[in-house]
């Protein structure tokens, strides 16, 4: 059943299998939504006479029923119906009959995808910064942890100065609040109401458009409503650059763990529980769940291409190509929460390898140390540093391996509460309480 | 169960869930040829002493009922057992004991998992280049049908010059065929054996890899080891840049069918079992499945991207992170042929408008024609043109619609026959007949 | 001549090509920022008692001679110098002698291109930003100029409902700020003091990296100098990602242009300087520059993955790899501003098209405002829609042309104003005006 | 000067330089081949009575004055003029008076620009086979210089098993034979006339397109004009395409020697020219050449995007976007050359260590040795797996170091002749000999 069936028309069960795809399946992510964004609506369409007061107590408990339905998990699509928007309007049409017919007016159903795909995105990008939390609380802590013991430091891959388990753990930390920081600008893009703009164009029923964005929680409305529907695509495409930039940190980490577990470099050792066997070589211990871990966090760095390539060159207005993006948005979510908990679990199940600079072949990585220690002698730095190059050369050069760095951020000095606080100051902008706030409110009242 | 698991290792759900990922679901695509790589394997080791005629025998008959089980749909990786590969040696070893384990002998899973991969890429590139060719069939019938149906011409989205209904869908024909030429490139490096590589470093044991590749009907083998393992993903790679390429063409043909459909062009009819309407105008019939046909194929042009991802800065040698591009390849394949199957229902399917030229809007299609008559005449090029410039813009201009384009390939000589021709010759380069007949031999000899 | 060239090495002329690239044109971008990071590192160093009042004094009196040059056009960098950096340090050492060798204390290379980098970028950012309140500025003004055209609305391509070129100017204004919301995302990565991170591993030095966050107007540092070092790539990777953006809002500005202009819609005309000819066609008139805009916006989309593809699965630490960044970041914010400028004079010369809507084949862009006469009338949305369809089946649909579409952001309440407010809060959150003060300061005192 | 121009015209600077961007100079790329494109054309208007006898001896008599002057360099775009194919038609017409513009008839702008690109394009993929052969002699050379230098082989960066510098440098010889294949498709979609299909919608003139296929040494012509047309980007795609595929060969050669070159691996030396220095470390012989050479490999694998990018969703038919894809594809050509006559050198000049596998950190490569030395005493594979885990577990492992590898492809058996001899017969499939044979008889006879 399709609520714009035309009686003249058979489709085909192949057209009907390309065009809803894995909709139906995509759509039960929105239910919940669907179901906030009608008590929304359907509060405004009383205030404008659209409704009546019966209408709208009978339609606000019908709604209940459906989302109690759907946080038990009894909610289905069912067989024949397109989306969940007609399953939903069917079941108050079912229930409530010519109220039930009265929902959609002054709205279309671009509109509740929109609406819909703006309040699953907002929530799913804040689940996102929450699981970023708890990486980067466990990044910190192993920062503290492992402050004291030294690691060497690579530049172009070769040896180059000391550097610390504290300071690469940290490192990683310091990443995520740049990334949390992206998650925001797209969090805002979400936190927008496109409600009220119909197929694009408006509505000649005079809605109040701002009721509907303080009931849902929206930071503001898209005011244009030609912009509204042109935002569709831009979200996603927002949404997935910010995961994509999160991806690309947890990447760049599980190379390192890859790296670092090397018998070359041999750094840290990975518990069993992350390590495999081979089926041949029966001395094997191979790090496979970071190697996945970067496997699929490099792959996400490509879904904003995903969008790109949909939505290149489509003139304003709304193309069913849009419906697509859904497949391409939902599952990354699902995709980087995964990561960012096996990250988590690998980071703390992880051991790291102490006393590593004894090893003399890292002697190098004291020649700074050895060029400033001259330098504040008096040495001009360049004569400083062409002396101990000669010292190298000559083989007279026998550095001390004692470290006295104690800057902003230095191995001495972590600053592991700035970095804290810096996180909180950032996860608290997203202002996610009064959201929860107004969705409860409107839940329940 | 794993073949390799080591006695003190436990592995939590969490991580095997996180390796295994939809790896198993993947699997099933390659069983089929798996079986066809352990019947190589084993008939190549009997050659060189390792397996005797009676294990040989063994293997062979029980490796038929697997692939009987296969064939039927009967088969499949019991729960707990990691991917085919070892759901076949397990069902080997239950019936066969110490024979079935002696078949990894010289062979690691790497080895097993790129050879039918191989097999697997081969046999599915060649099922796109059939169901191409389907799509070519019904472009160039319709071409042909519609070869007097003029259409306007458009360069820079302006009326440029006349063209035809027979022209538009021969262009898209011909297209196909550089697809095709594309499509065996990819084909040639997936039509290379890898078996005997091992893990990458090759084996002490003798193999007689010339053996193997003749069995599988390879038209070569990967010769050197290490090279054998970094194709992996380069086959990949290359399968999905073809593609993507193929992709690209359908997008287009896609693109200018909805722009065709617009009023504002209204070019082309579509039935109704290729249109939908809306929730809230009582008025449309949008071109939903040209749209969506539109945005899969677009989005399939950043499938390669995907793989470069994957692989990009990963040293030589093989990782897990490979395991990854099969959830890439695979369902690009079930894709792509459900795109070029929905388009070639689409142009079967499509009607055209006639007389399209007749609407005085188009006189200036005929522009070159005037000037072309004037450069008959013996005015020269430069001079005929600054005349109907000058005719346009007094209004004197009164364009002839008489058409008379003779040369290869314009309107009035369409050379569907050589176009035709031409497609043949590029799939019989495929060769793919004597790969059925060695892969019918290897099962049944 | 290169700072750190060993006696014994000889760089043959085609290494140096290689390896130098483009980089000392790229490098002429940096200079003034290199001066400012020379003013802030010199003026901590002698804080901290590395270089004494007097050194300090005469390294502020040579950078801002330097600075001069730079402004006046008369810096270069010399042959065979190596970088900007390098070349500062030779004209401080020229004038200067062993206090010129001082100021390289306590930093290094990397730490001089990484603080240059932020502050060229940010810079930059923010003269993107400037270009963005331009275009939106002419975007709201026509906006409100042709706020009773109407212009017919689309969905799928097919004519939906009524528009109006208020609304679809004033979209495009709208998207422009949440282009800047991403803009200013990328804006604070830039914003984030590197100076004292080294090579990535801090300094034994007790250096104040708090005094020169302040001296050069950061927002703050990063803190971790492991992370200072790896927010190379992630910052441009973010510049890179917000101007796609941007560029994709313009580019589908452009293809709208393209299309609205091309005789089978009509709906704007361009004037004959945005237009050019054809070689072989007299009567035409293209929109060759709404084309190369769309062009060149369309291939900025692809930026972000440029970096992507040079940072994918380096391990942590720097490598030269990053160099490259620059000539990917530079020239992007010179087309981006290209753009921007042309895409701003295209739309103050740009006509419209006015009365649209009285040609009959627009007739049922009215449909909706039929069907929602009947639901205020007491009719069931459903049954409205219905009874809508059944008219124009039987052809006694006969459309009122009035419109009365008074909610927010609809055609006849466009709400330019809330809209400009929105753009002018988000423009000033970026703060620009502490940064100029900043920097005049360290400049002149 | 534009031969289009319209008198009434004025275009402003600002637009001029917009438009006409790098063209100008990307069109130097093209002359030669605009000149041999001229020959054919007009031999071929002869033949149709369209030029006499006289005009085309007179015109090939200027075009090879032109021809002499491009290829001794003094050739150039003038002033104010707009591309390459004017220019020439201008030193026509200034010559020769009215059989200069007698030139232009039956074809377009497009056709010009179409079948520059055709040959051009063809004549560059070329050169880089040609560069691409030599990085291939240099690796199979060395490959065999060093068939018995032992190196450790890594499976997910773990010691894995015994490899070889013979068997790695072959590796990436052998790879370079699939890129060859790649840029073979490539190189036929490159090698199919275009001429004669006007500005994608053919001509009236009875134009003999066989004729001047034949004439330019094309592998055939793009019967359908519409479809010539579109190909214009395709062809482009499609080179690019194999060119990234070629980079990607390279890029992963490139991080091998980073990764080897490291103090944490030390299988190779680099010389003094191939590394540079530090600002502040002393000590340091950084690998800048290979990570400028895998940095700017990896941007190159972007490049088929920027081209996607450009394209998406264009309907059929000329757009003036297409322009900018020379200055896409021209640049990548020689960037490409670049970094295989690097690469090259770099191979040339690196140095490889002997007797790595002696440190018995790599005693663990030798297991599965060991476990096949029991497979051919008799134990079953997996049986034999097992007591080799229990030898390394107990202490009780000793590994032989023999090694008696004689398959194909492996460490004993490298098959450098074979691999000779497919490179070989992959080059000379493009038969670019008769291509030489063809324009030297156009220019000359």
């Amino acid at each position: 059943m399709k609520l714009w069936q035309k009686e003249n028309t058979v489709t085909s069960e192949k057209i009907e299998r390309f065009t809803v795809g894995r909709d139906r399946e995509m759509d039960l992510n929105l239910a919940a939504f669907d179901v906030l964004g009608n008590l929304a609506h359907a509060t405004m369409l009383e205030t404008i006479g659209l409704l009546t007061p019966g209408d709208l107590s009978a339609l606000k408990s019908q709604l209940r029923v459906i989302y109690a339905d759907i946080q038990s998990g009894s909610f289905t699509i069912e067989e024949g119906v397109e989306d969940v928007h007609s399953q939903v309007e069917l079941m108050l049409t079912r229930k409530l009959g010519d109220t039930g017919k009265k929902i959609h007016s002054g709205r279309s159903r671009n509109d509740q995808v929109l609406v819909d795909m703006k309040l699953y995105t907002r929530a799913r990008l804040f689940d996102v910064v929450k699981a970023t939390e708890k990486l980067f609380s466990i990044l910190t802590r192993r920062s503290e942890e492992h402050k004291n013991d030294l690691l060497p430091g690579y530049t172009h891959l070769q040896i180059a100065m000391p550097s610390s388990f504290g300071l690469w753990f940290g490192a990683y930390a310091e990443g995520l609040i740049d990334d949390v920081i992206q998650l925001n600008a797209a969090y805002r893009l979400a936190n927008r109401n496109p409600l009220g703009s119909g197929a694009g164009y408006g509505s000649s029923f005079p809605l109040n458009r701002q009721l509907t964005t303080d009931l849902l929680g929206f930071e503001g409305m898209h005011h244009n409503v030609v912009y509204a529907q042109m935002s569709r695509g831009r979200t996603e495409q927002a949404a997935l650059s910010a995961i994509a930039s999160l991806a690309a940190t947890v990447s760049r980490l599980a190379m390192d763990v890859c790296l670092y577990n090397s018998q070359n470099f041999g750094f840290i050792v990975l518990p069993d529980d992350l390590t495999t066997g081979s089926s041949i070589m029966p001395h094997k211990k191979n790090p496979d769940v970071a190697e996945l871990l970067r496997a699929k966090t490099n792959r996400m760095k490509a879904l904003p291409m995903e969008v790109t390539m949909v939505l290149s060159n489509l003139p304003s207005g709304y193309h069913r190509d849009m419906q697509l993006l859904k497949e391409i948005l939902m599952p990354a979510f699902d995709e980087i929460l995964d990561c960012l908990d096996i990250a988590t679990f690998m980071l703390e199940h992880m051991q790291v390898k102490t006393g590593l600079l004894n090893d003399p072949k890292y002697d190098l990585l004291f020649s700074v140390e050895r060029v400033n220690e001259l330098v504040i002698q008096g040495v001009p730095f360049r004569d400083a540093y062409k002396q101990v190059g000669a010292e190298i050369g000559d083989g007279s050069y026998s550095p001390s391996r004692d470290l006295h760095h104690t800057h902003e951020g230095s191995i001495g000095n972590l600053q592991t509460a700035e970095i804290t606080t810096r996180m909180e100051q950032e996860v608290a902008a997203f202002g996610y309480g009064k959201v929860e706030v107004a969705l409860e409110k409107l839940l329940n009242s």
